[in-house]
């Protein structure tokens, strides 16, 4: 099967919007086809993004219960958060680890890289399983101390089950770190 | 373990920004601990979305490629689209079957309903296995043919790896689709 199609040509694109933290790019597409189009997407910072699943021990990971404001709701979740300036994936999410829930990691096995919706980010999130923690406590930024949650890996339909434990990335995270710790 | 934390009080919202397809929302919040601070969120059209792990056959899925603007490349996933008004999500997945891959489906069986980001957007998706297919094809709006891709159930280690199978969602779908076939 043909796995590279021509992509389409970018004929245009211009900021057509931008807030505080976002900024909206216009793009007018013309595809290999003749057929002209109208897109918009995110423009991101380009650094990406890391979200951790740390086992405290081979039978405990630990996630956490955060505010999240595009639901106006606490969800559950895995450790993450953007790569600073000059960090690698690595470096970052041992950071978050250390920001998040006091403890940074020996090992970071990257499980796969992930992109959120790709047709309107174009973001990238690293995520890693984390073993052999060690107690160390950075300051993060959150405006109020996040909920430690431990939770069994003998317990994982449990956790898909939880009503807050919502977000695509977590769910892909937590069923790719069960083939790597089952395996 | 305390489930259900204060939330934050939104003291004000307004629109900071807006594109064709887009709008952005600035909240002020104040948690319950009395920190203040300023969020930004997506605002969507609030119906949701669905995505579909079809199945052809019990051992053969049908995944599409498909141009995603986000990341200006083509990839691997599974069909997918927004709930039109007045559509159940079963409604909208059937439809979106017929349009991108020309099947119905008998039987859709619900996996889960999953966040993309709950910390910027409150759109949910719902997930659906799809099974008892039927040829029928409604017309839908692409820009050009999207190509259709069968994968064996036996090699979704081998699609996972594949380089241009990325998206969150569509790792998440297919994992819980193994999960539920498998069981």
């Amino acid at each position: 099967m043909p796995k590279q199609r021509q992509l389409p040509e970018i004929q245009s694109s211009k900021i057509s919007a931008r807030s505080r933290f976002f900024a909206i790019e216009k793009l007018e597409l013309r595809f290999s086809n003749g057929v002209e189009r109208e897109y918009e997407r995110m423009k991101g910072g380009g650094r990406g993004a890391v979200m951790i699943v740390p086992l405290l021990d081979p039978q405990t990971m630990i996630l956490i219960r955060e505010y999240a404001c595009g639901t106006h709701t606490y969800e559950l979740g895995f450790p993450k958060g953007l790569i600073d300036p000059g960090e690698t994936p690595e470096q970052a999410a041992n950071r978050e680890l250390k920001e998040e829930i006091g403890y940074g990691a020996k090992q970071l096995i990257p499980l796969k890289s992930l992109a959120m919706a790709p047709g309107y980010f174009g973001a990238t999130m690293h995520i890693f399983l984390a073993k052999d923690l060690y107690l160390e406590q950075l300051e993060g930024d959150e405006p109020e101390p996040l909920e430690l949650v431990n939770w069994s890996v003998d317990d994982i339909e449990e956790l898909m089950d939880q009503p807050d434990f919502n977000d695509a990335r977590s769910v892909a995270a937590v069923l790719m770190a069960a083939k790597k710790i089952g395996g």
